[in-house]
């Protein structure tokens, strides 16, 4: 996992997915206290950075071996990803998702042209399927985060958050990302260790879910004690990859965690400042950016918004508190 | 009024400006039955195109006039691009605003740094307050549409629409814009004429306020029975421009307009498909796109959201119904 394969996933990517634009206002800084610049990845192809990694997992495999298809095991971004950079090579995905899946979720993942095999939680083992639906058509397992093609793909961003911050004139400064398994904040780290030693990626994780900042603490892998009770849970993992701890613990800074409602309350800030449609687990790091200034160091902060597909009734509800 | 004029402005306002996204999702594909690109200015500052034109009127004052200040007429989109405009050039702004107008667009216009005077409409007289303020204080008016450098500035988002339509191979295409006195459609316009003749503006109204519809039908300008009664009250104006109206004449394509409900569908299919937040009167031309596919031409067409800045109540209603 180097360098030179974010390079070469950046030249597959390019003129496929978006270079997202970094946002920012005036009222974003004066509640935050310094300059707050937004990469917005929920304008990213199908609503989250998950696209990328998508694409340059699918788009590096062997093509006699792409034309048979691809499988994932995902209810969320990541199905949505791999559904649509799969249907935009030409080639079949299929996504295991739990029966009792949100419908528009299913439909969603449908609608990106994947086939959606549903198994039923109580009774059958999802990894037992996806072995036997890959092994009978010849399908690839597109893991989440802990491969390092994924890995790659997701250190796009990074990429060009060092050009656009180096466009501005920001040597220095900390870069906040929104970590799950990690697959985001470990990309984003290797493409500034090569191309802008001078930002610093932090996770940002919901509170008591915070098993990457405490595995940097650590210095080893510590797992959640409890994966369910987070609004934020799209980017609940029970514990840091196995690829992406090491490389967040060589180059991360230390990891921050919010509230759920410090998550909403930048929801709503984004809706109002910035006109940007953002998840609860999209939004943790602009929470941590605007909520938690005195764990941040710099004139200026960089918030990755990694999501945006958020229920219509969970956003009304944001809009009605905060809004 | 000529295209020179326009690209002195991207000149101006380089750097200063976000070339927002083209933005696109195979669900509004699917509904519009053709490929939809949609051109983001709620992604602008101040969310909204109108800081294009404040940006281009202020920067081309001469500095010794433009010290001494501006002032605008508007509790709207063209108030916070005039105060935000004149903020960033170090310049007082004064905007004149009717006592009643809402107080979070009072809030937000003193947010961008200008000094707000309310006047009392039943018993106090607009132009007579503005007017002994400008002489007074040596202000210069910047007018929200009928205005030279104002069209010049809104025809930056057309440079942008034709550069990035080049960039991905289309030649041929109709532009819908919403359309209220005509600054962002004739100035797009005129960007096309010079750039990219094979794209066609065409500027869409609220169903019963098509004032511009009209007058293109009937060679001259026509105005509207009546200024309210449209959720899409940010592009009601009484009439096109006098300076507006021959630009579109001689340049767009037919009118279009769609009814409030469908504004409210596209905003809502907006922060579904492309996790963007747009206020009513800028989705009237993803409107048209998306349920008016019979009256536009092409295998492409591009709508462009004019501005994001809609009320949270409304927002949840449109989620509530629409969602």
């Amino acid at each position: 996992m180097n360098i030179d394969m974010i390079e070469a996933a950046a030249r597959r990517i390019s003129g496929h997915a978006r270079r997202t634009p970094l946002l920012s206002s005036p009222f974003l800084d004066e509640i935050a206290g310094r300059r707050v610049l937004v990469k917005a990845e929920p304008l990213q192809h199908t609503g989250s950075f998950k696209f990328r990694g998508a694409w340059s997992a699918v788009s590096a495999l062997d093509p006699e071996v792409r034309a048979k298809g691809v499988i994932a095991f995902s209810s969320g971004n990541h199905a949505q990803g791999v559904a649509y950079a799969a249907k935009l090579h030409g080639v079949p995905a299929v996504i295991v998702m739990p029966e009792d899946a949100p419908r528009l979720k299913i439909a969603n993942t449908r609608g990106f042209g994947a086939e959606v095999v549903l198994y039923d939680r109580a009774n059958e083992d999802r990894d037992e399927i996806g072995a036997r639906l890959a092994e009978e058509r010849g399908l690839t397992l597109i893991k989440p985060f802990d491969e390092p093609q994924v890995i790659a793909g997701q250190g796009t961003c990074g990429l060009e958050i060092a050009e656009q911050a180096a466009e501005m004139g920001i040597g220095e400064a900390d870069v906040l990302v929104c970590c799950g398994g990690g697959g985001l904040t470990s990309g984003i780290a290797l493409a500034f260790e090569a191309h802008a030693p001078g930002l610093r990626a932090r996770p940002v994780e919901p509170e008591g879910f915070d098993d990457t900042a405490r595995s940097l603490a650590a210095g080893r892998i510590e797992r959640n004690a409890r994966m369910t009770g987070s609004l934020c849970d799209a980017i609940v993992t029970p514990q840091p990859g196995e690829l992406t701890f090491p490389i967040m613990h060589r180059l991360c800074g230390p990891g921050l965690s919010v509230s759920d409602e410090e998550a909403l309350r930048a929801m709503a800030a984004a809706f109002l400042r910035l006109k940007l449609v953002v998840e609860p687990g999209g939004a943790v790091a602009l929470a941590a950016a605007l909520f938690r200034p005195k764990a941040v160091e710099g004139d200026t902060v960089i918030a990755v918004c990694s999501g945006g597909n958020v229920d219509p009734a969970l956003f009304r509800e944001v809009l009605e508190r905060f809004g």
